[in-house]
Parts: C-alpha cells; structure tokens; sequence
C-alpha cells in the first residue's frame, strides 16, 4: 500500500454495496486480510464485497479473455475468499468503468471468473448484464428451515449454487441473520445461498436471500435469476419479462429465446477516496 | 454540494465509527437528510454519526467558544438529529484536526453543544477526553428488560441520559436490534441509552449498549463512563482507573479528584475521500 492510502470507489446496485479498488496492472499486494479489513463496517469501510478492477492482460485468471475483454472483475466476498460472478457487483463494476474514464458507455465486455459477460448501459442509466441460462442440476428433496418453518427448495446454478423456496409471506422466515438450514447437509459443502420468494402476480416477484459467505443482504442478482427460474419450473412460464423485488430496491430479469437471462436495474457511485487499510483494524488499546 | 463531491473522513474508536466532514466557513447547505444518506451503510458509505468540523466562530452554536476552542464538532446522529457531545465522537474528531494538520497534537480546546471539551493525544497515540462529572439525579425504581430478563437500573447523566443495568452475563440481553424496554415509559421521554454491565474485577469492566436513536453499538464513550460511575454506586469505589472492555476494543475511565471522569483509548482514521449524498439513495428502478 502507498503511504498516500488505497484508492477506492464505493457503490451499490439495490443498496448490494461494493467497494472498487483500481489496480489495472496487479501491482498491490493483495491479502484476504486487507478485504476483510476493507470491508468491515465499523473498523473499516464497510460493503457486502470488494472488486479489483485489472486489466485482463496483467491477472493470470483472466489472460485468455484479454483479447476480447479489457478488464477482469476480481471478485472478493467480504470474509476474503474470492468468487466467480455477481449480477449486482458486475453492475456496479460496468459504472465505475464508464464514471471514471476507463471505458465507454453502450455494451461492454468484463471477464469474470466465470468467464466472459456482456453489460450494456442504456439511456435511463440502466446497467444490464447476461446472466448466462441458469440450470436446475437437482437434487430433489432439499429442504429449508428458517424461524421454525420448513419449505421445499429447488436447487438452481447460475454459475453458483442456490437453494430457492416459494413462501407466502417474506416475513415467515424471521430474522435471516443466522443462516436457514438446508437438508439434506451433504447437499452443499462448498455452502449455498437460500432465497425466500413470493409471487406476487404474473411477471412479479419478491424476494429475501441469505448469501453464502455474506449473510442477509439487501439484494442479489443471481439470487433474482434463480428466483425467476424456480418460480417458472414450479408455476409455469407465463412471461418473459420479470419485475423482482428485493428489499433495497428492484431489479428486472428478462428470459431470452435462448434461454439466457438477463438482470436490468440502477447501479450507482456514492463515494470515492484513498483508504488505509493498515488502520482498519483494533489499535493498540489503553492498558 | 460540489460537482466534485463533499469531502470527508472515516474513522473509528473501539468500532465506534464516524464521517467527518470538513465545512471550516459553515457553507454547506447541509440537511438532515443529507446525513441520514451518507451514514446508511449500504446506500450510502455509513457511520453511527456524522461530525462536521467548522470553525467555532462561524457557528452561531459555538461563536461564545471561539476565543477558547477554534474547532466545533458539530455531531449529527445517523438518523439526522444533532447530538451533543460524544466521548467517542470527540477522540475521532481530535485525531482528525491533528491527522489533516488543523491543530498540532498535544492538548486542544474543543466546542461542543455540550460546551468546551479538552482532548489530550499522548505519545502511545491513545487520546483522552475530560468527560466532566457524571451525575446521579434519579429518579429511582427504572427497569429494563430485554429477552426476556428485567433489572433494575440506575439513570446515570453523563450530558445525555444513560440507564445502566449490572448483568451476570453480557448474553442475557439478548438480541440488542431492538430497543430494550425501559419503565416507567414516561421516564425518558427523549429516550435514553442503555448499558448492560459485568464487573471483571476491581477496575475493569465489559458492556454492551444499546444508543439512543442508533441501536447496539460497537462501543460509547458516555456509556463507558455511566458504566464507571454506577458501578461505583452500587459496588464501591475501589479505583480509580478502570478498563472497560467494549464489543470493540478496550477503553479506560480514570476518575479525578474533583470527580470529573476522563476517557481514553484509541482513535484511527480509517479512509478519506469525496461523497455524492445526492445519489446516496435509491436511484430510478428499471419498469
């Protein structure tokens, strides 16, 4: 780190929040401990994740896309383990990219490590990203439990795992700081995030989602895919066009000929600045 | 505000953490909601207050201060009310005059709504405020009750009112997100802070606090004082120095002669950086 501090951005996609730290030549020595420091929200700064913004030609995960995508989205969960892909974080990392010069507005491409994904920005400032065409692998028979209620829940991959349940009311599954149960618990080792969603009417859905790794969040883009994609296997596929609630905001899922899924909704910036990562952490207390 | 964004710090105490915002001349038109947007966490950066740093004499709160103490900390509480005085609040705003060279380290006078406050920064980096003489006006026979337990507790005025329970065990209260219920209901009609206290030992203690338009806090510096003198009360004044072990980190309390209390530990800024509190909100969804 510089003794002048990290620079950073922050932003959020539906109060997701994030925090964007440009290191286009993969220069910073990089440790799980600085994200977690980064990320705490009272020793440090606080966001539901951290993306280091590298061109594709200098991060050995991202060489092959550099051709056609020039920067790669490092992707950090806030407890300092790495991740492949987020609908929400991919937003917010497509406006940073055009808020500070680093490339035009329109359609983009940004290699993840889930491979290659497309983003366009429209007119309404709208950020839009290919979600790929979610799967439902099975297995049947999982079960969630969350404030002593059980649902059944189907398993859906949009790249990664989600366990997705269809309640009536958002409020039955309490207080989502803990995490739901899923059973069988052989189901997931690597964990799984679980999404509690309720229809709404034809084309609308809500939804709660405790993330793997992170806890309740305000909003998840992949969590919304596999919302529409167990609600369209469970109920029937009445629409192509999605209007989901989540509970910082709303997003829009649309269902391509193909198959492919595509999350719409507002991505914006609200801070930007030089942080010190060093300092975020407990000092030496008075003894 | 600016096109290039409002400035500010963050920095923390124990995790108490705060936004600073430079505003030397009082130019900002600054609003409560404002304030409320930039201490969200998720929409905003977040904080659990806001301290704009302004010239005393340009503050028609502070203008009587001037000759005596250059900077007033203007503290405003997340939810958008002003505050009077923090002892955590007060260390954060010292280490930022001295870490941005508006004042030199050592001893410094400072305005509060609370009147003059003086902050020593000493070589170890701890920094300790006079926090004046805690009062015990009563009235007697308040309770509070959380998860389910009730205690008796002693309302402790530290210049804003606390009620401090002693516990056998700082898990007995439970889950702080909701406020403890204090009776009678008409005793504190501006509502009140709460802390649950375990005493360790001769001169050291653990709290937990619940604050006042906040929720459960990850220290308070008023509240480590009103802990010090109701257990001086009730227990005996066996020290004169006392560790007090916070959620995050450790404070000490020493008691003067004349019964004035002084707070000391440590204070960091964590980040420095431009905000768009205009675009702290919720931005126009997708239809």
């Amino acid at each position: 780190m510089t003794s002048n501090g990290l620079p950073f951005g922050k932003g959020h996609g539906t109060e997701n929040d994030f925090l964007l730290v440009p290191d286009p030549h993969n220069q910073l020595a990089f440790h799980p401990h600085d994200v977690i420091r980064l990320c705490d929200r009272r020793s440090g700064i606080g966001a539901d994740g951290l993306l280091r913004v590298i061109r594709s030609a200098a991060h050995p995960d991202a060489t092959t896309m550099a051709s056609e995508a020039e920067w790669f989205m490092d992707y950090w969960n806030p407890d300092g383990t790495t991740a492949q892909m987020c609908g929400n974080g991919i937003r917010v990392f497509a406006r940073y990219l055009v808020d500070t010069g680093r490339a035009l507005p329109g359609r983009l491409a940004i290699a993840t490590r889930a491979g290659i994904r497309h983003v366009d920005i429209d007119t309404n400032d709208n950020i839009t990203v290919d979600m790929g065409r979610p799967v439902l692998p099975g297995p049947d028979g999982i079960n969630v439990t969350a404030a002593g209620h059980s649902w059944p829940a189907l398993h859906v991959d949009v790249g990664n795992p989600h366990a997705v349940a269809l309640v009536d009311s958002l409020d039955h599954p309490g207080d989502l700081r803990t995490s739901p149960l899923v059973e069988p618990t052989t189901a997931y080792p690597h964990g799984v995030s679980v999404e509690f969603v309720t229809v709404l009417g034809p084309g609308h859905l809500a939804l709660r989602v405790h993330e793997r790794g992170v806890g309740e969040t305000r909003s998840c883009g992949t969590g919304a895919v596999a919302a529409v994609t167990a609600v369209r296997h469970l109920r029937g596929a009445h629409a192509d066009r999605y209007t989901v609630d989540v509970p910082g905001g709303r997003l829009a899922v649309t269902v391509q000929s193909d198959g492919t899924m595509r999350l719409s909704g507002p991505a914006v910036l609200v801070a930007h600045g030089f942080a010190y990562p060093d300092r975020s952490t407990r000092p030496t207390p008075p003894t």
